[in-house]
């Protein structure tokens, strides 16, 4: 087998075998094949596209290249959730003690934000003390006792990916669904997961900014599941706007607590529920999505899953009292509002401006070793279709110094569009996709 | 501008800008942009293509990333001539002394052979005290006072094509006729002749297989031609079967003495009087190709053009009395005859097959930096459509050793078809490409 001739068959629009994929992902993971090598296969995948058969082969090869984490000590149906990144998104510290507490156990790896997206990982070192390295036995005991551990990505879940995901980030082969569908799967298969939630978000804050993307990405990737025996499925969500109201590291996880505690942003309370019903249904724990919904609203409204986030915290070291004190998370020393200076219905907001604005302010990183301020961030006072009075806060600024504060406010009031138009409100959710397909909602 | 952006523009399809181009090319030559990234644009190129205006910058970047060969001390009308690569051609060595003698001074740079193609500069090798490296004011002063000179290419000649050639030959983005067309004009270009006529080989022995890939290379490389103000004619003819006898050095040598000695193969003599009347035709020394194939004859015949063969050599340092005598060239031990194993009329002589024969007896080169022997190869005796008795002998292999005479003797059988079917010669001549376009012949 040679690396050119796997690299003329994808070039000239023929599949390759499950052989020929192993053999690429296996040579380039240990350096037998050269970058330029690896681009030109790239490439010609993201012009000539794959089957869905290539592309669950690529998937396992990758999820192959390192651990396979086995979760089989910890009893009962384990479902892995996946968000394709979206900004204000919080859902992982909401949905996880929520579905714990309803008696799935949650296991799972999460990132750290990059660019305008934030990553739960950082959210969670907000939290004193809060250990988001642990060992594998140390993960699997806490998992086995709370039925919920959170841990940063080891390096040796999925490597192929992780080098290969760095090279299409320069060479212009990122925006590609196979290659991203089997990214992600690769790493919740390594993970241990029995099943898998995606939530594939859609609209101008999102990765896929078209509905037809987004549905062809969940299709690949609960295709993939179906093909390499791990149950997936799709909820399609809007990021036409930003989910929740907070986008911050420590603000985030106050938000979090928020709606736990039956507060907070009903969107985002609202696509919580919708994740996690889904998960008890594939866990088997609830017989349909309305059920689910209905066990995980008891649980927010008799503060067991709050209660559940708390004993999680402290299983892993952090102060679990931060439910009940807030101000025990790193706190900004300014809080600063920013006026609207026009009058109307809110037309637009654009969830990436949004995300880069709080970026700007320190929450989040432009390249990945820089340090972020876990205190400062934003929180939006408006959602589309809200009416606004000129001078009215739209949305307070947390920052420990004025150094960017002009810059941000200026990206906060280009974010946010206001006109005369009486627009109706973002549609959460969009669709489902199973096996059966496509389900618009 | 950024190496991403080009990238991405040419991977979705739209047209580049001369100067996105020529930033492109001036980064890479000068090691500012990595492999990698450099293959990801040349697959999307290849999948992609250009347009002819990309096409043409593209030439123009090339060149003039390296030495431009400034020819204005010479008079008259230089026409360049270059052949896409075939087996068994040698054309340059018999075009180059015919054309100057009719008073159109060639200034040739050629390379050497690579795969189962030869090198003009091997060749000339071959002739005893040859010099092949000559100083620039050497190579014009020679060219002032004979009308001819050929050197082998510097490696200051489109430098930028000779480093993404090597990348392409090694990431499968050859057979792309932008970048194939961009890459034979460029250095055509930078070596400073008036006019070039493209010599464009067609056929299963050539690198172009089907007539119609031939046809949009040849109207490319006019195009680019015509946009960059160097008029460009391309001929196009077969090599479905070698086109002359010989095949190694030395034994190429002869057959163009034969040739310029009115005896030789008439398939070769004839495409090399085509060849040489197109150029006497751009040059203005004839009025047309009819007219320019007469005065060519006439100075094969009154032997001019053999002694201009033998003047050029000793001008270069060589010894000119190889045109006497032929045992002054270097003379392999061994001559050992194939006879055909069975009785009928050739029905095909696979040309690659053959150059790789005589790659295989150590007459050309399977890497770069092989060390050749200049007095082996073979001698076809046997053209398609011949009668063949069997136990005739259907080749001659010059050899010192018989290491691989079993191999190349079973290579050489398997390249000659012999069937009971009486086929037709090879039309030599398919048609040629000016700029009113394709014209059958």
């Amino acid at each position: 087998m040679r690396i050119l001739d796997i690299i003329t068959k994808k070039r000239d629009g023929f599949a390759l075998s499950e052989l020929e994929i192993n053999f690429l992902i296996h040579a380039y993971t240990h350096d037998e094949i050269p970058d330029y090598q690896m681009t030109a296969w790239l490439m010609a995948v993201f012009l000539r596209s794959m089957t869905i058969e290539e592309t669950a082969a690529l998937t396992m090869a990758m999820a192959l290249s390192g651990n396979m984490v086995d979760l089989s000590a910890v009893p009962g149906i384990k479902v892995d959730k996946h968000s394709t990144g979206g900004v204000a998104d919080t859902t992982t510290l909401i949905l996880a003690p929520m579905v714990a507490a309803a008696g799935v156990p949650v296991a799972k790896m999460s990132g750290r934000g990059l660019g305008f997206t934030g990553g739960t990982i950082d959210k969670l070192e907000s939290i004193p003390g809060f250990k988001t390295t642990l060992s594998q036995p140390e993960f699997i005991h806490i998992l086995k006792k709370h039925n919920l551990s959170v841990i940063g990505q080891s390096a040796d879940i999925a490597p192929a990916d992780g080098k290969m995901y760095a090279l299409r980030d320069v060479t212009a082969t990122v925006e590609s669904i196979p290659l991203i569908a089997s990214s992600i799967m690769s790493k919740k298969i390594a993970a241990g997961a029995d099943k898998i939630l995606l939530d594939v978000k859609v609209g101008h804050g999102a990765f896929m900014k078209k509905m037809e993307d987004a549905i062809k990405l969940a299709e690949t990737m609960v295709h993939i599941g179906q093909l390499v025996g791990r149950e997936t499925r799709a909820v399609l969500s809007s990021m036409d706007e930003p989910l929740g109201r907070a986008v911050g590291n420590s603000l985030e996880v106050e938000e979090a607590i928020d709606v736990l505690d039956g507060r907070g942003e009903p969107a985002l309370r609202h696509v919580c529920l919708i994740l996690g019903a889904n998960m008890l249904n594939m866990a088997g724990v609830a017989p349909d999505v309305t059920a689910g919904y209905e066990m995980l609203s008891n649980l927010i409204d008799n503060k067991v899953a709050l209660h559940k986030f708390a004993e999680f915290i402290t299983a892993q070291g952090g102060t679990g009292d931060i439910i009940n004190h807030r101000d025990l998370l790193p706190q900004s020393k300014l809080k600063i509002p920013v006026m609207s200076i026009a009058q109307g219905f809110v037309q637009k907001i654009d969830a990436g401006q949004i995300g880069y604005a709080a970026m700007r302010l320190g929450a989040g990183r432009e390249y990945k070793t820089q340090t972020i301020d876990l205190s400062v961030g934003l929180i939006l006072q408006c959602r589309i279709g809200d009416f606004i009075e000129k001078n009215q806060p739209i949305a307070m600024i947390y920052v420990n110094d004025k150094t960017h504060l002009a810059q941000v406010t200026t990206l906060i009031l280009n974010a946010i569009t206001i006109g005369s138009e009486n627009v109706a409100k973002t549609k959460l959710i969009l669709g489902t996709v199973d096996k059966s397909g496509f389900k618009a909602m």
